[in-house]
């Protein structure tokens, strides 16, 4: 059996495993990432973490096959440089090296988008030969990975795979890029919310007012559920979000046209609501009807996906 | 030295040559599609032009290395079947067999604008080591190719790269595609003349409407050249066509990150005017600035690109 060691940096917390060579999770553990430490601090909790999860796992360091580490923001994948990441506020981090030097053991460093892409894609391919796929996460932002033939794409200078800041309504709305109209400042939970709660200071009577009044917030969930429960208004303000995803999905297909297209996030609980109907949008909306669309699938892994896909990025 | 057969198959005229192994053209012909015909005759005029051209070379159909042909639509590159050609007004045209058959002699097919693509790539390589590379055709409509890894890029189902059909502004313009908002109905010159020519309908007394007027009609060529001098409103009306092209690069480039985007089609001879605009636009625009932008060159080989890129398809 090989073992991997991945971490998933995040801005609230750095999570990690040992994960075997059927992806399946031995050991993992947490620590609070406290961004505001910097550098340096983050980078050692990250290496006693993962010499404390192989310890747990009663492996040695020798016998862990690669260790991977997946962050946000554009990243070298080649040299483990971190170019920046806005979470973390971090330029220029050499985190790969750090990681290497200290661990005495090359350490793979990615996208955390593109690691948890990566993750679904070895979760989903036993059984299936895809070659390509891209996922999409529809969280408080949007991620995207993608994986063509058989690896992870990250474009010629590793900027690329920014999807969520490709183009859906030139001058539109604010994005957190400082641009207006990407696809995340309209197929996001955030541009969600923003969208429900304009909606509600609209119709202070409504349904979705009523439930803002009693829980002084609206969620995403609150807006799916009421959807599924039929509720009208949310009706037509998730069909409409869906919409913007159906958008995004077709563009992606017209353009790259991949095997297939998984997504991710916070939405992936509602699939029974949404799944067919971005299925059909983008059967209805693609430029090529004559070739079968992409299959669409909900990813199945949650946050152990951005582990994974870091653990076995030495391969991939 | 070796040789290739090379065909582009366009609405209007089947133009073809053959081409050595630095892309020098020895031979060229062409004959008029008369698209109306359907596909027999279409495909008999195909194989009669390469036998001719053949034979002006002095070469024999054995001594040439690959014979390839850029067709419009969304192409099996291989299977050779035209799944669907909307100027042709084919549906799963099996050309790549029929002309196979015909000359006894394995015929590659693509789409016309990967072809050129494939063209300019080549002959740009020449010196530089290029691997990734986008192109962008400017004409009527909006057509694009993409070069991954040295190969010719088309998608798990050979229904991929019509960028043109990437949403640019959800619910926007109509396009020739029965969506609304698509990157053609904002960067192909049918676009820009509807913008100039709904602005000089509301401004009768303008420079443009003069040479509306005058001529009878406005040209791509009468509004770049407008600008060029200075006009004012030819100025604001270009300016405004570069923002939509540079916004498609700028997504592309927060996607895919290729090393090269290169502008062809009718809008490459004001190359001086808005090269250093739309660079500008993707340096200022891009989402990871940490990086160099993709080099931004216009299309050299003109209309030989398909025909070059055709002839090259075998090794690509």
């Amino acid at each position: 059996m090989k073992y991997y060691a991945g971490i998933d940096l995040g801005g609230t917390n750095i999570a990690g495993a040992i994960v075997d060579e059927n992806n399946k999770i031995l050991v993992s553990k947490s620590v609070k990432t406290k961004s505001e430490r910097g550098f340096v601090p983050i980078a050692d909790d990250i290496a006693s973490l993962i010499l404390q999860m192989v310890k747990e796992a009663n492996l040695s360091l020798e016998e862990i096959q690669s260790v991977g580490v997946g962050s946000p923001g554009a990243i070298n994948m080649e040299t483990g440089i971190v170019y920046f990441a806005g979470n973390l506020k971090w330029e220029n981090a050499n985190l790969g090296e750090y990681l290497t030097n200290k661990l005495n053991k090359k350490v793979y460093v990615a996208n955390d988008a593109n690691c948890a892409a990566l993750g679904e894609f070895l979760a989903m391919e036993e059984g299936k030969n895809y070659k390509s796929m891209a996922m999409i996460t529809i969280g408080t932002g949007v991620g995207f990975g993608l994986i063509l033939d058989n690896k992870v794409y990250s474009g010629a200078t590793y900027g690329g795979t920014e999807y969520g800041h490709a183009m859906l309504v030139m001058d539109g709305e604010d994005c957190t890029c400082g641009r207006k109209g990407c696809i995340e400042a309209y197929a996001s939970f955030s541009a969600l919310l923003r969208d429900a709660n304009r909606f509600v200071d609209a119709n202070p009577q409504s349904y979705l007012a009523e439930i803002r009044n009693a829980n002084g917030e609206l969620t995403g969930k609150d807006l799916f559920d009421s959807a599924i429960k039929g509720e009208e208004d949310a009706v037509k303000i998730i069909d409409r979000f869906l919409e913007y995803i159906g958008t995004a999905i077709v563009s992606l297909t017209n353009l790259l046209d991949p095997e297939v297209i998984i997504i991710g996030g916070g939405i992936s609980p509602a699939k029974d609501y949404f799944l067919p109907k971005l299925k059909s949008y983008v059967d209805n909306n693609r430029f090529c009807k004559q070739v079968a669309s992409p299959e669409i699938l909900v990813a199945t892994l949650g946050n152990d996906a951005g582990i994974i896909g870091a653990a076995r990025l030495a391969e991939h």
